[in-house]
C-alpha cells in the first residue's frame, strides 16, 4: 500500500458533523464553528512501551485507546466531541496495512459518538508514537472547570474505580484473557461522553477525568478551586474482584493508577439527586464519595477518611513523566 | 527544573488573542470563535534526524522551524494564524531547560504574528519529535483552495526558490556560517503570513505552500483543479549564488527540495497587477512563472518549458515518507 492508497483508506467518505467545511485533502481542515458555542481543544501523546504496548494490544486497540483518552479530556471539559486530528510517528517495521488498523480502532470509537477525523500527519521515525488533538463544543454559560468546586458540594465519581489498574495487574500475571472485563477496561477504556449529554442542563459542575488516578485529579480540583475535599474510602466504588489484592495494591489501583477514564467532580447538593437520575437514564452510575469543605487559608488539601482516621491524600497519581 | 516549573515557564502570562477563553491549565483549551469566520486547522510532525538536526540547529531553531512549517500551512489556506498546540516526545538526554529553549524559539516566531500557545502535551520517549497543530481564521467567502485554479490564470510564486535547499547544501559542505543568508533560510524559514493580509480583498486565489518543492505543489494544484499548468523555467525566481551548482543540483534546489515555505498559486489575470502591488506594499515579491491551461480530459499535468523544450514536470518533490 503506497502513501496515496493509505490516505484514501483512512479518509472518510463523508463527514458526520455538518460543521466540517473541508476535511482531509488540502494544507489544512476548515470548520465552521456553531454560533454561540465555544470550542474545546485537547491534546494527548502516547508512546509505545510508555503509554501502551503491542505485547498485549492489537493495532486497533492502540488507536481506540489513544482516541478514548482524548475524548475523555473533551468530556471532562463538559463538551460534546466533534472532530479529531492524528499525528503518527511510525517506525519502518510497522506496515501501512497495520497503520490502517490503528485508524480503524479510532474510527470504531469515533463512529459511536459521530466524531470526524479531519486531518493529521504521518511521518517515519524510530519510535511509534501517536498524538491526537480532539475538539468538542460547549455552551459558554456552562461551568465545567476544575476551579468550579464550592463549599458544601457533593464530590462524585462515575462508574467504578481501579478497573484499568486491575486489568493491567492481570496482564502482568500473564492471565491474558482478552475477554476478561478488567483487561478490556484497560485496553479499551470508554470515555464518559454520555455524561456530558445527560448533564447539559446543570449550571455548575466541577469536572476532571480519571487519567492519572483520583488522588491526583482530586488534588487538581482542590487546588484550582482553592477548597478542601473530604473523601470517604468506604464510599469509593470498586468491583468486588479487587478485594483479592493486598492493601497496598488495592490502594494503588483505586487511588493512583488511573486510566479508568471515569469522571470525578463536584456539584451543588441541591442538584445531586437530579444529576444521579439523569445519569441513570443514560446508563451511568454516579457515586457520592465525599464533600467539599470550607476553603482555608492553608494549602488546599484532599483528606481521605479511612479506618477511622483522616489522612492527607497526596497527589501521588502515577506520572508517565 | 521540575514538571510544575516547566509548565510555568512555557505558560503565557496573557493571551494576545481575545478569543482565547482558557489557555493552558485544564484538561483542554477553550476558544470562542469569531462569528462569521471559519477556523483552519493544520498539523505537522517533525522528527529529529528526519526533518531537523541538532548538529547544526539550536533548540530555539528547532522550535522556530516546526512552528514556521505549520504557520506556512495556515497561510496557504489564506488564513490568519491565531493559536497553536504543541506535543513533544522528549528523550531523557534533553533537559527541561533545553526543552524550554524549543518553546522560546516558537514563541519568538509566534509573537511576531500575535499567535498564542494554548495547550499540548509533553511525554518521555526515546526519539525527539514535535507535533504542532496550528489554527487560523478565514472568511468563508474567500477561495484559497488548491482546487481554485481556472483556465487563463497567472501562476505565481512569492520570494525566491531554492534558498533552503542551497542552505542545506552549504551545511553539508561544512561551510557552516550561521549568519549566511541561505543557511538562515534553511534553519529559520519565514512563513508568508503577510501575503494573507495583503490579499484579503481578492475573491479567488489558488494557493499552496512550498514545503515539498514546487514540482509537487504545482502538481497538487493541477490535480485538485483539474487543469494543466505551463511553467517557464526562465521566469523561476532564484538567487544568482545558486548558479555555481551543477544543473542536476540546481534543478533539485529549485524544483523539488522545497522547505522554502514560499507560497505558490494562481490568480485571475485581471487581478495580477493589483496582487503584485498589494504584496509589494508588505515587502513581498511575487513573480509570474506561467499560466493555467485549458483543462483536458487527460490526467492533469504540469509542463515545464526549458531550453526550448516542453517537458512534463513530475511530482518529484522530496518525500520524507
Amino acid at each position: 500500500m503506497d502513501e496515496f492508497d493509505f490516505i484514501q483508506s483512512i479518509k472518510p467518505s463523508y463527514y458526520k458533523q455538518s460543521s466540517v467545511v473541508k476535511g482531509i485533502g488540502d494544507d489544512g481542515a476548515i470548520i465552521r464553528p456553531t454560533f454561540g458555542q465555544d470550542l474545546v481543544i485537547t491534546s494527548d501523546t502516547m508512546v509505545e512501551n510508555v503509554h501502551f504496548s503491542l505485547d498485549y494490544m492489537s493495532f486497533e486497540d492502540v488507536g481506540y485507546r489513544v482516541l478514548a483518552a482524548n475524548l475523555s479530556d473533551v468530556a471532562a471539559m463538559g463538551a460534546v466531541p466533534r472532530y479529531y486530528i492524528v499525528n503518527i510517528n511510525v517506525p519502518e517495521q510497522i506496515s501501512n496495512e497495520e497503520l490502517v488498523l490503528v485508524y480503524q480502532g479510532m474510527k470504531e470509537l469515533a463512529d459511536s459518538y459521530r466524531v470526524d477525523l479531519i486531518g493529521g500527519d504521518t511521518v517515519s521515525g524510530k519510535e511509534f508514537s501517536i498524538s491526537i488533538t480532539a475538539f468538542g463544543s460547549v455552551s459558554p454559560e456552562l461551568k465545567r472547570n476544575r476551579s468550579s468546586a464550592e463549599d458544601g458540594d457533593i464530590v462524585f465519581v462515575t462508574g467504578s474505580l481501579g478497573d484499568s489498574g486491575y486489568g493491567y495487574e492481570l496482564l502482568n500475571r500473564n492471565e491474558v484473557d482478552f475477554n476478561n472485563y478488567f483487561v478490556k477496561r484497560h485496553v479499551r477504556p470508554e470515555p464518559q461522553v454520555s455524561f456530558v449529554n445527560a448533564t447539559e442542563k446543570f449550571d455548575r459542575i466541577s469536572l476532571n477525568d480519571v487519567s492519572d488516578g483520583i488522588s491526583s485529579e482530586l488534588n487538581e480540583i482542590a487546588q484550582a478551586s482553592k477548597t478542601n475535599l473530604l473523601i470517604e474510602w468506604e464510599r469509593l466504588p470498586y468491583r468486588k474482584e479487587l478485594n483479592e489484592l493486598d492493601e497496598h495494591k488495592l490502594d494503588e489501583c483505586i487511588l493512583s493508577f488511573g486510566e479508568d477514564f471515569e469522571l470525578v467532580g463536584t456539584c451543588p447538593e441541591k442538584d445531586w439527586e437530579l444529576l444521579k437520575d439523569k445519569c441513570k437514564q443514560v446508563g451511568i452510575t454516579v457515586t457520592n464519595i465525599g464533600r467539599v469543605l470550607a476553603s482555608t487559608k492553608d494549602q488546599p488539601s484532599v483528606f481521605l477518611h479511612k479506618d477511622g482516621e483522616r489522612r492527607v491524600l497526596q497527589s501521588s497519581g502515577y506520572q508517565h513523566r
